[in-house]
């Protein structure tokens, strides 16, 4: 029912598909009260465009005259709306008012019996409050009611919320104890008091513990979040769906809804925004309405704020951006940024998600950015995936204007003549050899000229552990004509021809498909193809054949099928290897994409973006494409393609 | 011809008399090409608000037929446009053809024969690659050409334009000599290569050196500035109005402006936008429309943008907001946050014109945000005007939640009954007395839990010379019970009583009106007013009389004209006064407000915001009041109000 689009790490462009329609997510869900709807559902539709709204069960089944008329003609007449209608079970009333007059199963039953498209089981709202053993308690028979829950589900799509207060542990566990059962969505619940007192770091880490425990197939809603303020970090950190009663209720309060936060109409000179509302109506205009006209004017100003951010958001996904958005957005509150600062501790989880590389570049935006899993995955391949050249001398370079090789090329010719060389650039990134220059996301980054201090001691720190881990006969810092003249008269006989394109190609192979990769170029007679218009690494061929195609926006390989036909010789199974059962593995050989249904296996070091080997059960190379998804991923989702095919045999 | 109105540092919300009508700034004039309008100046009045545009006199005068036209209608009726409508003067056709074919005192005069509300001077474009003596004999030629243009301009206002290429001095020393002739606005010229290239860092650099330079109540225009990234930080340093090609420029390529940046139409899935015409077009029909029809769309979208932008940086500095929005916006550019940073060279500078409060907290948005001037001007403050109580023991404690004094209410009353102590936090502001901690911007600051290392470490070196200079006979950190119990120990004597509410009244006079100020507490018998229901100080009256309230958001008091009267002694003149000649000074003790063109003498030390005193020739008190500007503001302004009077005899 959920089908992975796009993506940027586990922020995600999905469809799910419902009785009443597929939606897009992210997705924000208004929340309609049946009993005071600020703007009708007929309106949100019209309107606004609202393809899916949330309304609550519990409150129409307390209400005589709305559960008369919905049991009648169902939960889409009563609201008059023929999208998408989840429904809330009565939960968060029980949080505020301390108890419901409901079964848990009844509840479930009544949601089924009103055709509402996604229901939600009564789970136990977890108080931030809670000791570990109350969240325990409360968590357990969220759980068992979950379980009994799903009998009653019919054909409904029903949501399993997870609870365990502020304990990430009971979160993961929770969320791995309700992914087996027959959800559809899974909610986390118990959030608005957080959300309410700025505890956007606990947030974080909750969503994150939920991510762990979870079925990644399974989207993902963050209960009662509707700010969007809020938005951006959750859907970074894998949130799909959002519900709204905020933009009513802050409406009530005359509070107008920005990406940067909130504020009261009555300290605004200016509306300051252009959507359908604001752009027709002053200030002035609004104060002279009746206080029921306002609110509603006011509502709508919220709801097109969120639904924009949320446009945004999707935007930021298909161009890759969505950390340069996130680290954006946190300036609207210093809590956000605490938030921003606790992903560290995740880098490991999160860079399992995190793509190959972008179409866009990676923008620094502070401290923080330097914290992105993109940074901490080039320093990792660096140390674990690249061989040292076993030259004399390493000439360490400052940070240059990139590509590095071109910017450098004088000096490397003149130094490379004399003696046997290597180069680095002591860049952002850490050590870049000058062959990976145009590697993703050295080429493809832009950072300030002044750095942070803090930053600099970091790079200062990979500096150093290169200096040790890589120690080289000889290291010197090019420091202009002065070194030349030093190595001529420390180095002595012939120097090797510098071959930048053939250490090019070694160096991307062993940090794009893993150490050992670049061995493929010893099987034979070596062809780079560098159009000199370009100057840029083209093609590769081996024995005539071609191998590899170079990608010039990410400087990675394009793999060919003859490449990965040498490339499974080099790299023993399971590596970069996606392995399907025998038919559908005939049909990737003959063009047609691997759907993730069909994979049974997946090589750990996949990444959503990696070129891959599609191969048999017998382990036999069926095709080469390009991954979308990365191990969790495909053995979960059952819809949707995890490899694109781009070279097979037919 | 130009109003102050509101203003957070140099930014400034002013108005702008032309003869067709009053412009507030900052304001964004859209340039029109007379041969080739993209959206038409009608369309721009009535779809889009525009008030005020910006035309090439040299163009008109170049083509014939809307040469003849504009010397017999005007250039309003060229342009169908009843607006106001400045005029450029080829200066921008030199710089990209090479020369162009029109005397100085000519095309001014052309300017002012078509009725252009704002003329321009033919000044010489310095380029950034102008050698420092290329740029000096350009900005001589342009200040020659300058002085024999005014005597041309009759009822036109006149622009005279800064140049001086990427020299601040040469900047400076242009804008100096400019200020003494008779131009009412200036333009700060030759920045489109610099705009063009990133090269953010100088242009901040130049916009300062001029502001220095020039008389602070002329308008800024930074010439050629027309995207929405760079209004913010354009504003924050002064700059007035803005003109933008670019609106069109880019459309013409099918480029989308938003305040994070520009994306290509093609690149875009969502406009995720709700702009009049985003809101009412998808990108299909954008991409099935005629080339011209889309141009036209893209270019409104631009435009709206652009003028959103300056709406939302007119609601921050009404806010008092505009750092935080800066810092915000920096993040759309690594160049951006690399000029960001060089603010902190100019921080004595901008303080000077840094408001006394603000209405709104102070939001930490990155390690930049310490280099505001509001925590440089409390930290001088503390450690030049905060006089250091004679207690035997100083006890420090962490950071804690806000107002400090009542967090750590039991601590201090458990110690100041048995040892004669102060009380100090360590907070992000460096050293606070437990008296300080609703004085702006302690109470009203958010900053993160985890500050940025490079923070911690600057914090750290602000302690350290509080040790050195402020040394205590004792000194200890509060480490609960053990604290308390080595105190009783080491100290002996009876403690005085801990009387918070006098200590406080005493810092903040100090702090707010200069050393010595406190004194006044000395001259009679203190009443402290404190209503129990809030807990804050509130009125403090000496021997009977109503001296000062304490207003309860940014802690600062309200100075009554009898507190002035104390403060008169206290504080010898100049200090805290405003200086009129005598009939103003007379109005004034009436109730009138001051403007600044009475205003003959100022204290140096007075800040936009500050409670100060106005006195008349002979340095008597004639009433109190709210300056809302700094003394190169009073002195330079010819209209608007520099002290709004608050208490007065009469």
């Amino acid at each position: 029912m959920f089908e992975l689009k796009d993506r940027d790490g586990l922020a995600r462009i999905c469809e799910l598909t419902t009785r009443h329609g597929k939606i897009t997510t992210p997705v924000l869900l208004p929340v309609v009260n049946p009993n005071q709807m600020t703007i009708t559902p007929r309106e949100m539709r019209e309107v606004l465009g609202v393809k899916a709204l949330i309304t609550n069960s519990y409150i129409i089944r307390e209400t005589p005259a709305l559960k008369s008329k919905a049991e009648k003609d169902g939960v889409h007449a009563l609201l008059d709306f023929d999208g998408v209608v989840m429904t809330d079970s009565g939960t968060f009333q029980g949080h505020v008012y301390g108890d419901v007059n409901v079964d848990h199963r009844e509840i479930v039953k009544f949601q089924a019996s009103i055709g509402s498209d996604i229901g939600t089981i009564l789970d136990v709202f977890s108080e931030p409050d809670f000791t570990r053993e109350e969240c325990e308690r409360a968590t357990e028979e969220t759980i068992r009611r979950a379980r009994e829950s799903t009998e009653h589900k019919g054909q409904m799509l029903l949501a399993g919320t997870i609870q365990g207060g502020v304990y990430p542990n009971l979160r993961e566990k929770c969320a791995r104890e309700l992914s087996q059962l027959n959800f559809d969505v899974h909610p986390i619940g118990g959030v608005v008091p957080l959300l309410e007192s700025y505890r956007y770091s606990e947030i974080a880490d909750i969503i994150l513990a939920s991510k762990r425990g979870l079925d990644p197939s399974r989207p993902v809603h963050l209960f009662g979040a509707g700010h969007p303020m809020v938005f951006p970090m959750a859907v970074l950190l894998g949130c799909d769906m959002f519900d709204s009663a905020s933009y009513a209720k802050y409406a009530r309060e005359e509070r107008m809804m920005y990406s940067t936060g909130t504020r009261f109409l009555r300290d605004l000179h200016d509306l300051a925004c252009h959507c359908p509302v604001c752009s027709k109506t002053s200030i002035k205009e609004l104060e002279q309405m009746t206080k029921a006209e306002r609110t509603k004017k006011i509502a709508e100003h919220n709801l097109h704020v969120c639904m924009r951010e949320i446009n945004g958001i999707k935007n930021a996904i298909h161009e890759g951006a969505i950390w340069e958005l996130v680290e954006m957005r946190a300036r609207a509150h210093p809590a956000l940024l605490d938030a921003l600062k606790i992903l560290k501790k995740h880098k490991e989880y999160l860079e399992r998600y995190e793509p190959a590389s972008r179409n866009g570049a990676f923008f620094y935006c502070g401290p923080e950015s330097y914290d992105r899993p993109t940074v901490s995955r080039y320093q990792e391949r660096y140390f674990t995936r690249y061989r040292k050249p076993r030259t004399k001398v390493l000439v360490g370079f400052e940070e240059a204007t990139k590509p590095y090789s071109r910017t450098l090329s004088n000096e490397i010719r003149s130094i490379s003549q004399k003696v046997d060389a290597s180069f680095i650039v002591s860049s952002f990134f850490g050590p870049v050899p000058i062959e990976l220059d145009e590697y993703y996301p050295i080429a493809q980054s832009v950072v300030p000229k002044e750095l942070d201090s803090s930053v600099k001691e970091r790079i200062n720190k990979v500096m150093e552990k290169h200096a040790h881990t890589h120690g080289y006969p000889l290291a010197v810092m090019w420091e202009g004509r002065e070194t030349l003249d030093f190595l001529e008269e420390m180095v002595t006989g012939t120097p090797h021809p510098f071959d930048i394109d053939l250490l090019r190609c070694r160096a991307v192979l062993d940090m794009q498909f893993g150490m050992g990769a670049g061995d493929i170029l010893d099987s034979g007679n070596v062809h780079i193809i560098v159009p000199p218009r370009t100057g840029k690494l083209r093609n590769v061929k081996i024995d005539g054949v071609h191998v590899l195609s170079m990608r010039a926006h990410d400087g990675r390989f394009t793999l060919k099928l003859d490449g990965a036909r040498l490339l499974m010789k080099a790299l023993p199974a399971p590596r970069m290897r996606v392995k399907t059962e025998d038919e559908p593995a005939e049909f990737a050989s003959k063009g047609t994409n691997v759907f993730a249904k069909f994979v049974t296996e997946c090589d750990t070091d996949i990444r959503p973006g990696d070129d891959v080997m599609v191969v048999n059960t017998r382990g036999e190379l069926a095709a080469v494409g390009r991954a979308l998804m990365n191990r969790e991923e495909m053995l979960s989702f059952k819809r949707g393609v995890a490899v694109r095919v781009k070279d097979s045999p037919d």
